[in-house]
């Protein structure tokens, strides 16, 4: 069995919430898993290149808000257009974080549903409440998934996760590293689709 | 006959050298002409946006180097992955504001064999000796060149196009316009390919 394709997002990305579905049949077309990791784009581009989120980007920020749901029509990826930016993803990523080491499968399933909560949804993931009704949807318990997050193991353990990520070179979201080579961007997935049927070039 | 593709470009992006050769088979197949139009990425990154120089910005700085050539390779396009950075592009990105308005055609054609001195040819066309160099190729007399390059009214042309760009809403390179749909990155052109084919989604 080949190495997995690791895949890193921040539910802040809707370019990562794009790429998490986009991915989907470029790793089985190859007969790969695609193992999830988390990345805080807070951490990476804020502290550590020093740059400032993209939404608050002159210009970028106005190019980004009409260029994702144009990339998701294409892409025929259910969004919503109008939904909120994002301001922290940290309950989310920690909760996921937190059920990654009970339950993979689970955890890829909640990340999902918290993706499309956000992103097609309309629903602000980062509210405690929002993250804790999405995971009763997957009949996790929401108290205990609420505790858990709050927990300093579990956000020491993400931030272990993130910090491993940057000390791997990566630093936005989507990306995607298939046998040790990293692509950036959700539209460098058939890129990521040529390097698996090629072997590289 | 159908409106130019608008290409915006800046010597100092790789990938823009790259979408200037690329774009040219997606031209050809839909009978669009392509308009060559400057962007000064100090004005509109530096300045406009506040953000620093990709190849100054850590990790993606490191990834960049390792991502143009990797795409250059990709789309078998000449490419020397030790060329130096371009620190300034002001003195060749002039020249070619010059010639615009005398000689489009040779305008672009001067262009292209800038990018592919720099990038391709490992010249760095930061130095005026090697833009007028370069233009002496074309059978343009270097004299007459350096004289224009430091006049104030090609000064203030060029940056009357950027102001305009900017305005427009261009803050990278390459950037493409088509029937005023705005794609940012060579990694776009299937999409831009795609818009012209359907006339949108």
């Amino acid at each position: 069995m080949s190495d997995p394709i690791d895949f890193y997002y921040d539910f802040v990305s809707p370019y990562a919430y794009l790429g998490s579905i986009a991915v989907g049949p470029v790793a089985a077309r190859h007969g790969r898993e695609v193992r999830w990791r988390p990345i805080l784009l807070g951490v990476s581009v804020l502290q550590v290149m020093g740059l400032k989120p993209v939404p608050d980007t002159p210009l970028k920020g106005t190019y980004a808000a009409h260029d994702w749901p144009r990339s998701a029509r294409l892409l025929g990826i259910a969004h919503d257009p109008r939904a909120p930016l994002l301001r922290s993803s940290l309950t989310a990523m920690r909760a996921v974080c937190w059920l990654d080491e009970r339950d993979r499968p689970l955890s890829v399933r909640l990340a999902a549903a918290l993706f499309a909560a956000h992103w097609a949804g309309g629903r602000d993931i980062a509210e405690p409440d929002v993250v804790a009704d999405v995971a009763a949807g997957l009949d996790l318990d929401a108290g205990e998934l609420l505790a858990a997050i709050a927990s300093p193991a579990v956000k020491q353990r993400l931030r272990d996760e993130v910090d491993a990520a940057i000390a791997r070179g990566v630093f936005g979201a989507p990306t995607f590293i298939v046998d040790s080579e990293m692509f950036w961007g959700a539209d460098r997935l058939p890129q990521v689709d040529r390097w698996l049927e090629t072997g590289g070039w």
